[in-house]
């Protein structure tokens, strides 16, 4: 009865207007405090920003208990993916790490807990899941694409590398040359460098830009399609549901022809 | 009644045709006077386009001394952006300023004389306006990019720093050099030299551009769906206006039945 | 009588799939020989395709007085701005230009018999005129446009002459380098120049890109929006004709009601 | 009836999962030894590789030989270009080729292994398919644009080729780097430089970007209608199917008048 009473507290506690802004507060200063390690600071303001470090911790540690204490269904809790982030992020941040190495592995859970920001907010949490959800329908285009630049990087690697290795070098080396041709990016440097030695070279990039360009506006297309058509299907059911459809008007046309049959009959 | 009817002089002038295209003619020539500031001219032509410049800050403050007469209630003349926005533009334009500190604020009122254009030409105020009103829709978006943007500055000027300092010195600088990334301007040069020491970065760069390129493209999709919505239900409402729903042939239908219903009991 | 004869043989003869043909061909054959012109060629081979060029104009020739004779209308045949474009090119090849200064214009006007296969397929005719209504329905975007970049080319080179007059001299000047940062044309090369004097001169660029960014998004939503419409209406057309509208069928229920009220009546 | 029981036997082996697992297991895998002969490797390992490259040739002849054992009608075998391409690709690479002019066409083949992943993959077939389906609707708009291309190489090459005859030498180059103006790419070092000349030759560069900008926004714009149009059709036969139209409410209804005036005349 009493561990019910203090989950519903805690409960009500984390649902509270106030206690949200503040945790938003906290990941927006923590962000300000990443931002100001990247600057040259004096020593003394060093040892301030890592004493706000683990104030950020240990401020973070306790919301999640908070959350964790609040929560009805302790198994739910972790099967949450951003709860699992989030004690995640806090858990490594408590590790005290010195080594070199391991060093910038705690500066980069650091830098994530900005994405705390994410599961805070849930228009952005909604927005993010829009964007996850979008990415397996274009698995097949993302794997047509792969093949058009193994392809390419195939050829390009078999006939350039020896004009020039690093670009053409393997296979790997090859796909980022491509992917930088794909953005335009001094695309023509690379172009007139192989056309010294094969002057037809020029049909390898227009054609390697035209079905990657092609391939691109087809997922665009794609995208845009699958928005539309669920806007669409929204649209539909918000407008069919008081309007009766022709398939009602029909039932009632019938019922109607009935009554006048009937009515003949009873003559 | 002396002074309603002045005020309704100066409404019917300031909503004249003549009156408007020459304040328009005016608008053209101040933004003209502007251009040829920015050529080398001898003494004497610059003497005779700061007179101008002072004919020109004249009418203008008789065109708005004209449309305040002309309003009927003097309050909302000044509820209106911009109103407001000719009026200090005309003040500013006033006051004689011989500083060089603050000439260049005067230079750059008198070149904002050119935004007078978007107030006075209707489809123009409208166009700036439909703008205005898309942004808010678009806040999310932006912030989801500014978390992208600030979450691999961060890690950008950890890991970045040491190896060039101009393009990643601190967090402010990254975001300058992530942003020339995402336009995909010399982004290799960017590339090639943090290889050099990392030679696994090209996954902060790829993953970069698919996350801001993604980020883009559903902003896009957002605008155009947006606007698509309100089309298609400007093209409903008018559609839908004339044209009896099922609803109403469904209501014409049991009054029908109603009817027989009742030839029906009568017999 | 004789002469209507002439003219309907004429205008059978223009209609007919062979001349049609023929012309396509000696248009294609004209845009080889332009073509060759390009190379380095022996005199021998100049002085023939000179030979070349006369018998295409006199071709062209025959085929204008082919296709005048055949109108029926003689006013209606310079109506056509397709037909003065076609005449004037073969007037203007006619005149033997020796001068250096007008040898230019005689090249030029023989390059742009190329444009003659517009006139002549009529899908590609369509294609440009779409194009062409297309234009004006963007007006007050392309002067919005035009504004903001008058305003920061006037920016522009009132703060930025002195660090870069090439790029920044004058007006003109600084909306050519602007179009160039709208392109993302090595942008940051001019960016970087400016923000060793003014630092925050980023603010200026990225304002620019953000603005032409968002006005060149609402052009290309415009369009697509517009050719949405016009499909939209050519479905509605297609569709409605033979369907009867529910108007319609209020109106047959309306006339049943009638029948109904009369039986009730007659009773 | 022998022959007829093992074609079914090698029919149904061949719509094996296991066997359809199998040979894209050997499309990857021959993939990945193409990818590694483009890395330094010691010649036991490139005798092995050689091997392995014999082993996937041999595996793919089997594999062809069972599906076309398993066709009932063989002359329809070789009706479905995909069947062609896979069968040339096997035959070619079965050639012993050592020749260092030929070699060369083997190590293509056998690049284009990869493409076979197409063949076998359903979605990534139908892809293609529908892509080569948009090619041909496309064809007006490409025809367009490469008049434009030609007209401005012409007018390019006539005109700069003194200035650099690297860019604008003959028609064949100057189109070349006009794809690469209409890329972006460094355009601006192109028009400096023959802006040196000809001081107003920005117009010749911004009118192209302007005409090529457009008629590319058409063919996307195109692609995205159709591809609308086809999805808002499959969206009508779907949902008209088991709904009745207005037509068929209207016949409905017609017969119900018919039903009430006999009521009318019988009394």
């Amino acid at each position: 009865m009493n561990t019910i009473n203090i989950q519903q507290k805690f409960n009500k506690f984390r649902s509270n207007k106030l206690f949200e802004m503040f945790v938003i507060f906290i990941i927006i200063f923590s962000a300000l405090v990443i931002g100001a390690k990247t600057y040259d600071i004096s020593p003394a303001t060093l040892r301030f920003v890592h004493f706000l470090d683990w104030l950020i911790t240990f401020i973070f540690l306790t919301e999640i208990i908070i959350r964790f204490i609040g929560e009805k269904h302790k198994k739910n809790f972790f099967k949450q993916g951003w709860n699992i982030f989030d004690t995640l992020i806090v858990i490594v941040s408590l590790i005290p790490i010195e080594d070199s190495e391991l060093a910038i592995v705690g500066r980069l859970i650091r830098i994530f807990r900005v994405l705390r920001m994410v599961s805070i907010i849930p228009e952005l949490k909604m927005l993010l899941n829009s964007f996850l959800i979008a990415l397996p329908q274009l698995a097949y285009i993302v794997a047509l694409m792969f093949i058009i630049f193994y392809i390419y990087a195939a050829v390009g690697s078999t006939f350039f590398a020896h004009i020039n290795p690093v670009l053409w070098g393997d296979i790997a080396i090859s796909m980022l040359t491509l992917f930088r041709v794909m953005t335009f990016e001094d695309w023509t440097d690379v172009q007139y460098e192989t056309m010294e030695v094969y002057p037809f070279s020029w049909i390898y990039y227009l054609s390697f830009i035209f079905f990657t360009a092609f391939a691109f506006l087809n997922m665009v297309i794609g995208v845009v399609v699958n928005v539309l058509n669920e806007e669409h299907e929204k649209v539909l059911q918000k407008n069919t549901l008081p309007e009766p459809t022709n398939t009602e008007l029909q039932i009632e046309i019938r019922e109607l022809k009935e009554l006048i049959k009937k009515s003949l009959k009873n003559k």
